[in-house]
This record gives C-alpha cells, structure tokens and sequence, in this order.
C-alpha cells in the first residue's frame, strides 16, 4: 500500500513527463508501469558499441516545443537527419531517383495531381479547430467517409493515388479504409499541415536527440527515482469521493487523483469501479492501434551515402517498404531502418523470423545493392505484439467517432485523468504531443485539486 | 480448482448453447458468468403478476431454426406479435398512420425513393457470400464508406432518408457514420435481407416466447445446473499444450479447450497468456458495442389497440424514438415498449431519472392520447452502462474492419474458440445467430480433440 498524491499509469512519455511536473510541484507520485521497461511507444536499444537503435517513435522537429524543451532540460543535444542525396521510389517494379518531397520522375500528370492534393489537404487542415475538430464546418461530411474513399474521389492519378495510400494511411499503421478522413485532416492539422507529417527536413523527421529517445526517459526517470514501478499492470481504478485506489496484482496505491497515460485501447482493460461514464466506455472500443514493424539493418558504414543516396526510399508492396538513414551522429556504423506499416505489417509479422529477414534483406539489397545483402546486425521490434501497446504507433478514429465521441478523449471522469499523445490537440501523434499531453494533464489534476479541495494541495507542500 | 473437458464464458445465449450441447453430448463442463445473472443482451424480469418484461433481446421469426429448436426441446410455446392496427410516424412534428412497412403518407416522391432503396438492398445483400462478407465482388469499394455514405449518395429524398437512417443505424444501435456499409449488408443479409431486419410481420419481430426470452434461457440453465457459476468474471485465460487455465477472482478452471461468448469489446478485457494472434488482438479492438435503452411503460390495458393502432411508431429525434407493443400472451396489462438507440440513446441516458421518465411518458402522450401519461409501472434497462455487454445490442463493425479482419471472426486461436451473435454467419447479430454460434463452438472444440487428441475424447466417455 504506497499512498501518494497522484498515481500515474504508463511510463511512456506521457506518463513521465506528468509524473515529473507533479514531482517537480513538491507533489508525491507513484508511477506505474505494466512492462518491465520504460519508455512505451518509444524503445531506445543501446548496444555495447554505444550505438542506440530506437525500435520506436525517434524523431522530432520544428514547432515540438515541449520534446525539446525536455532535451534542453536535460542537456542533451541534437543532431540532424541524415538527407543529402536522392531519394528513391520503387513503382510497378522499376526504381527512380528523386529530390524533394514530390518524386518528379512520376508522370507530369501524376506529379501535378500529387501536388494539387498536397495543396488540398493542407487548405482544408487549417479549417479544423484544433481543441475541437468535430466543430469543423464540414466535419461531419468528413467523419462520413474513410480516407481510403477520400482518396479514390481525389486523386485520379492510380500512381499518386497508391503513393499517397501508402504514406498517408501509413501515418496511421492501418488500411486507409479503416481511418476516418476528419481524423487524417485533424491528425495533420495538429502537425502543421500534410508537409510536416510526410516531410523530413524541417518537418517530422529533422532531427533526433543524442542517444536516442532513452536518452530522455532515462534522464526523466532518474529524476522521478523511487517513484517509478515497473512491471505492475494496473488491473482496476477505484473511485470515491476522497480519491482513487489503484491495484495491480501486487501494489495497490492510494491517491488523490489518477492520470491514465496509456493508448485508448489498452485504457479498456482496465476494470473502473465505478464504471466510467458511457462516452468514455464507449469511445474505449473505439480508438484502435494498428501494425508496424521497425527493423534497423547495420552495416559497417552507411555506403548509400557514397552513391548519392540519402536512404529514403518508398516501395509499395515490398517488403521494405519505407526506409531511412538511422544513423547517429558518428560516421559508422551504417543503420538502414526499415518502416512497414498497416496490413503489410501484418503479412510480414505472420512470416517465421528468418524467412522475414531474408525477404527484408533481399528488398534491400535490391534496392541499394549487393552490399546491402550482408548486414553485421539486425534488429526488428514488431509492435504488432507489444501487448501493453495493443499495437502500433498511433490509436486512430474510425469514421463517425470524432464526432460523436471526440469530446470524451481529454474530458476528466471524476477522479480520473486522461493523457497520451492521442489526447493532445497539438502534436496528436507525435512524441511532443504525449508530452504536451502528460503536462496538461499535471496541470489538470492539480488545478482540480485547489478548486474542489480549497487548499488540499497547499497545506501538504 | 474445478477440472472440466471445457470452460465457456459467458451465460448469453451463445455461451449456454455451447455448455449445453457440450454437456448433452456427455462432456464436462464448466460456464463461467460475469454477471449475477442469466441471459446476457437478453433479460428477462418476471413480475409478480406473472406478466413478463423482455429487457433485451425479445422477438424471433421466421428462418430462426435453432432459437426455435430450443423452444421445441423445451416446450416453450411462442406468441404472435400484436400487428393490428395502424403504424404511426412523426416526421417534422406531424402525425401519420399508415398500414405496411412503407408510409404511405409521405409524398409520392419519398416513397418511390424508400421504395428503390429496399429494393436496392436487397439486391446488394444477395452478393454477399455470408461466410466470407470480405470476399464479394464490390466488398472493398462498400467497406471504404460509412452507411451515413451511402445513404447520402443514394437516398435523395430528406424524409425518406431520415427515416432510413433512423431505421437501419438503429439496427447497429449507432450513428449511421460509425458503421462500415459492408457490414450492413453483411449483417441484412445473414438475416435474408432488408425485409427482415427492418420488418415485423412474418420477420424478425414476429413472435414471442411465453413466458419471454428468460423462458428460455433458465430452462438451458437447469439442465446445465451446477456447471454454471454466476458473478465470476473471467480475468485470464492461459493457454498450453495440453489445455487452458481460466482465472476469476475466485475461481481457476483447468480444461481441454475454452469457448469465449461475450461480446468482443469484452472479450478484450480478458487477459491471454500467451497473447492472441496479432488479428485477433486488433480486431478485439475494432468492433465495438453501440448504445440503446429499452423501456417499458405498463398500463391497465392496451388501450391503443382499441383506437386502432398497432402501437408500433416511429419519430426521429423523439424521447420515444420507436415503439411497439409489447404485451404478452394475455389481454391485460397493455405493455408498450420504448426502444431508443445510437446517439439519442446516450442523450437520453445522460438525464436525470425522473426528466427522462417524463420526456419518454409526456412523447407517448402526445402520440397515443392522454391515457399514456399515466403508466401503472415504468421499467428502464440502460444497455449502455451494462459493464458486461459493454453496450448494447450488437457489435458492429465500423469501415475497413471486414476486409482487413474478418477473417479473425470465427477462427480459433489455439485452444481458444470463439462463440457469440457475432460470429455468426447466419443471423448475425440476433438470438439465433447467438444459438447458431454456440453450437457451432460446441461442435468445433469437439471436432478438435478428436483431431488432435486421437480419441481422448471418447476414452474419458
């Protein structure tokens, strides 16, 4: 029995960054973990070498103020993505060359369509307000139909059209057909706008901390100590009216508030006495994770630098499906990351293990060459089967549930306070946006506190 | 520690039918049931007075073989539904009677439209291979939109619309922009078509049993006797090579195989060690229960019978959304029954007792003449906040999910079988499909052990 002011459950980045503000407010917290490590969606792997591979979420850019605001915290620094050189597409089989974000080697006619619906969906992005996207003038024409529909009326172009199916749904590990198309606008909107979502320099991948995503939680957790529980699966949430009473199967903690920083999905399998209100319930079965699979292949040294290649390459169908240089900020060794998204990360998950890497390193291989064929190291994190994640990387809504239950995604119930990167109006999606979420979410529960207990939390400081 | 041949969870009308025709054919059985009581998404409340109250699931019809094989086995007799008389509709404030399943009185127009659009179903539903909804020639274009969609696409009257949109969403107890218009098809057609889900005489409202659902399910419950254990909710089911342990609070079940028969936002909340296949896990996450109150409103006699009416009706954006008569087999009291689904459920829900009484008797009253207001008993079941079904009635399946996971419908993982309406591909979604399904896993944890058990089976005979 620990007895605290604020019990938090995931130690994603949500999760700690709320621990660490209430901490850092003189308020006492207890943070529980269900793995046995930290991180959540973000998975930092440090080899012997010193090189870190993230098996999860990595990048950060312009406009995420509060993941940067941790890494200036904590002094560490950043380095630069890796872009110099060409970028590759491989369509019907045949590979190209391209610079920029629009591969030109397209059809003049696919290449003009691909721009018009870039610039389409960044106009009707800045119509979505942020903190309510349901209120959107045309939201609920948008919540009627998937992306996949949105992009079958809009782009009659079948190779931008494909393109744009796989970056886009991608951007949600699932079928573009299971992503209501408000969502997408919202989702890019809390971004910046499409450019940002599916851009890398000055955009979503810019740039990444110095040793990775662990570098920060380490540093957050170091300071949180003692307060950390790993390997302790909440299991129910009590409610009443002098607080919450939080049990796993061997802790149980008393507190005065609860902040749920977990995916909406893993929220439901939680047992809430009392039952939680019925928005909330329902928007629980509501807001799935989707599949994806993020491989990092090693080589003594990035050789696609020295073809003029920047290592970004895009192939639908393939099983390496998207790339990236993954590298560090030291010149060796080479770290080609590997991203596959939605139902073909289903496929290649169901493959044995070394039928899949054969078929990852035989893509490679054909795509940047026989060198390629023989990596010194290979990594893959399916997080298709991280259980505490219930998938991958971002809980999306279906058609219809932004407008219907949209407003159950921050709204407190009782005691019980919600966080993660899925509850934040800016950023939504991204490290930054659990961030954002975990503090707002401090922010709440003890605003609550001087409100309902007229000075509860001061008296204790 | 209880040793049986097999565990089923869930006392819905899935779940008995599997632990009785397990036991019928000689095995052990052990039927674990969350709740303190019988019937799952039907509930039966018998009054002193003899008079039943069907709380859930009610009516049975034609081409429901196995619901009515039951009521033969047990001699239950069934009731015609009272269907004399006038239907009533509200539309835009305005009273109509008509007679039919088409409201005549709409203007010539709207009923040409709701006319075409039946027909067009139907005839949409009959490319629909029931066992494979996923599979039809035009699946992946009708899995991208919502109903909402297709609706609007399709239905160019307003009136005519609305009343489609009430009726058809109502079928899914959500907003017509959440359901994927695959599985609308999917789910009219397992039941024969358009006719039969949306109409009363000689479909799916067509009789009652007497004595009501609980008839039913209590006679199952005797003969299973002691194999059933109430208030046990089910938190863990492990699995290894020679059978699975289920855990409750309480109890910890060793058998060959389990059926699960809950609802599969439900099934969600149970923990499986080892974890489910990746498309089980994302589809436990992507079907979920929608939101409907079923009320009551008893009377001396059915005194709208005697005017005329039927005391079916219908009235969008009413307190009393839809009504139907809902007497038993004898003349007195009158029962009129309220059903009110999807998002106005949850509006209606979200007020206090005594106003939503009063919005729901003051809407009779207006419709059905004065001697309404005064109900000599008034009986609520809220189906949103039933922890256990997670919702109400049916789970359905919202754009992309068919086609992405609906194989992972029915198909076994390991020794874990999978039982409820909604595995159904006969009936899905009504009682008899629930029957159908828990046969069907009866049958299937049998058919395994002689498989792989080489006569295990019928040694322990």
């Amino acid at each position: 029995m620990t007895d605290v002011d604020y019990c938090v459950v995931g130690a994603g980045f949500a999760g700690l960054s709320a621990a660490l503000r209430l901490k850092q407010s003189g308020r006492s917290v207890a943070l529980l973990e269900a793995r046995d490590r930290l991180g959540g969606r973000t998975f930092t792997e440090t080899r012997d070498d010193g090189v870190w591979i993230d098996r999860g979420g990595a990048w950060v850019g312009p406009g995420q103020d509060r993941i940067y605001a941790l890494m200036d915290e904590f002094g560490i620094p950043t380095y630069q993505q890796y872009t110099d050189g060409d970028a590759m597409m491989v369509v019907d089989g045949k590979q190209y060359r391209y610079r920029g974000t629009i591969p030109m080697t397209m059809s003049t006619w696919a290449v003009a369509n691909l721009g018009a619906v870039f610039l389409e969906l960044g106009e009707l992005c800045k119509t979505i307000p942020l903190d309510a996207p349901w209120e959107a003038k045309r939201a609920a024409e948008w919540d009627r139909i998937s992306l996949a529909k949105w992009l079958d009326d809009n782009v009659v172009s079948r190779p931008a059209r494909e393109l744009l199916e796989m970056a886009i749904a991608g951007c949600y590990t699932s079928a573009a057909s299971e992503v209501s198309f408000l969502f997408v606008l919202y989702q890019m909107a809390s971004g910046g706008g499409p450019g940002f979502v599916l851009g890398v320099e000055g955009a979503a991948q810019d740039a990444r901390p110095v040793g990775g995503m662990g570098a920060i939680y380490r540093a957050m957790a170091a300071e949180l100590g003692r307060s950390i529980h790993l390997s302790q699966p909440v299991r129910s949430i009590e409610q009443d009216d002098d607080g919450v009473t939080l049990r796993t199967a061997q802790l149980k903690v008393r507190a005065r508030r609860a902040v749920v920083a977990v995916p909406i999905a893993i929220a439901s399998q939680i047992h809430y006495e009392p039952m939680l209100p019925v928005d909330r319930s329902l928007l629980h079965q509501r807001m799935p994770s989707g599949s994806i699979l993020k491989i990092a292949a090693l080589y003594d040294e990035p050789f696609w630098r020295a073809d003029g290649l920047s290592g970004q390459s895009a192939a639908p169908g393939s099983p390496a499906m998207v790339t990236i240089d993954a590298g560090t900020d030291v010149p060796a060794p080479g770290v080609m990351c590997i991203i596959v998204e939605g139902p073909p990360a289903r496929a290649l998950a169901s493959m044995a293990d070394g039928d899949r890497r054969a078929a990852v390193v035989g893509a490679l291989a054909e795509r940047f060459g026989k060198r390629a064929a023989a990596p010194i190291d290979y990594v893959e994190q399916n997080w298709t089967t991280e259980e505490y994640s219930g998938g991958g990387m971002l809980s999306h809504a279906p058609t219809g549930v932004l407008t219907e239950f949209g407003s159950a995604l921050r709204e407190p119930c009782g005691r019980i306070h919600w966080a993660g990167t899925e509850t934040s109006s800016v950023m939504c999606g991204w490290i930054d946006g659990a961030v954002r979420s975990g503090e707002r979410a401090a922010r709440e529960v003890v605003a609550a506190d001087h409100f309902v207990g007229a000075g509860a939390v001061a008296d204790r400081r």
